[in-house]
């Protein structure tokens, strides 16, 4: 019998810049890939360069970059992929119409102050957004609308990279997408050292 | 151990409009489904509304359209998946670049005399590109560059859309990338009336 775990899903990563989307699902990515799952993240930068060139930080472009990746991960989904997208989104009418159309779909929010991310600011980007320099940057220049029953929830300002993509994981596995044993087989249930090693050794942290 | 049979490819179809990719795609399609194969098609118009829109008919976007079908085949095909492109792709150096990036990479040239095209013209297109009312028509005022040594090459001229369908899939199958036993159990050798049929259920033809 087909169950959930034989199923492809969406991860769908969402949050303003700097808050932790990218790192985590490349640990999340690392861990199933090692599980033995197939697995593409579709990052924001990346769909930039190979879905999206020409496309800009208007609400309407922005909203078809969203839908492109939104497209991407349905396909990769039907197919049994885990499909990771790790964008800015910042319109949940977007996000929502990805889930509706992906029906598999997770949504991740990557929750962390703004003022946290501003003081941080490891691209320097923000301070190029505050100064002006750069026009249209969400959360200080352009609107972000946080999701409102988003299925995952993760804190950069308060939990590690590690212990966020550790709550990514455990959800799928409550949701029934991500065998619990399979998982296991990759790092056990006191052991986040192994899975550090890994991740240093492959070059993450 | 994993055969090639176990592994995607990308089997892309190119070819003039009205030169039988689209029909060929999707008969090839519905049998690879039947024989339990993970299939997803890419067809030129649907790929326009949802990866590129606002794209032209220049060389530069007709390239950037074909890379972007490519990128997408690439994430299919490496997981195990057989992307199938419908597209007339007039130009050699990206359809090669696609070849490159892909690995497993099957070219299916759809060849017709222009002047048949012309003659039998289904969607009125031709009319329309010979009276200059579209612009930028492959074929008639716009180049197509026909691939030097496709995998297989399908004739609409002088084949059915159902023995040009045989013709890829018995490639397929030559190549190693699709199992023939597994083939055989959706249609037999002589077997030709069974796949018609279940192409009528469906209404492909």
């Amino acid at each position: 019998m087909e169950t959930k775990a034989d199923r492809g899903v969406t991860l769908w990563f969402t949050g303003l810049s700097g808050s932790g989307k990218s790192t985590v699902s490349e640990i999340v990515e690392v861990v199933l890939r090692d599980a033995g799952y197939k697995v593409e993240v579709l990052d924001g930068d990346i769909v930039r360069t190979n879905l999206s060139k020409g496309l800009g930080f208007s609400k309407e472009d922005r909203d078809l970059n969203i839908k492109r990746i939104g497209f991407v991960c349905n396909l990769l989904t039907r197919n049994g992929v885990i499909a990771i997208a790790a964008a800015i989104s910042p319109y949940k009418e977007v996000r929502d119409y990805n889930r509706k159309e992906i029906g598999d779909f997770l949504e991740v929010f990557c929750k962390c102050p703004i003022e946290v991310l501003i003081e941080r600011d490891v691209k320097g980007l923000y301070k190029k957004a505050l100064s002006g320099e750069i026009k249209n940057f969400t959360g200080v220049s352009d609107p972000y609308e946080e999701p409102e029953n988003p299925e995952i929830t993760i804190r950069s300002d308060s939990e590690t990279p590690e212990v966020s993509a550790r709550i990514v994981l455990d959800k799928m596995v409550e949701f029934g997408y991500v065998d619990k044993e399979r998982l296991m087989s990759v790092f056990g249930s006191e052991d986040d050292e192994k899975i550090k090693k890994r991740l240093e050794d492959l070059g993450y942290i």
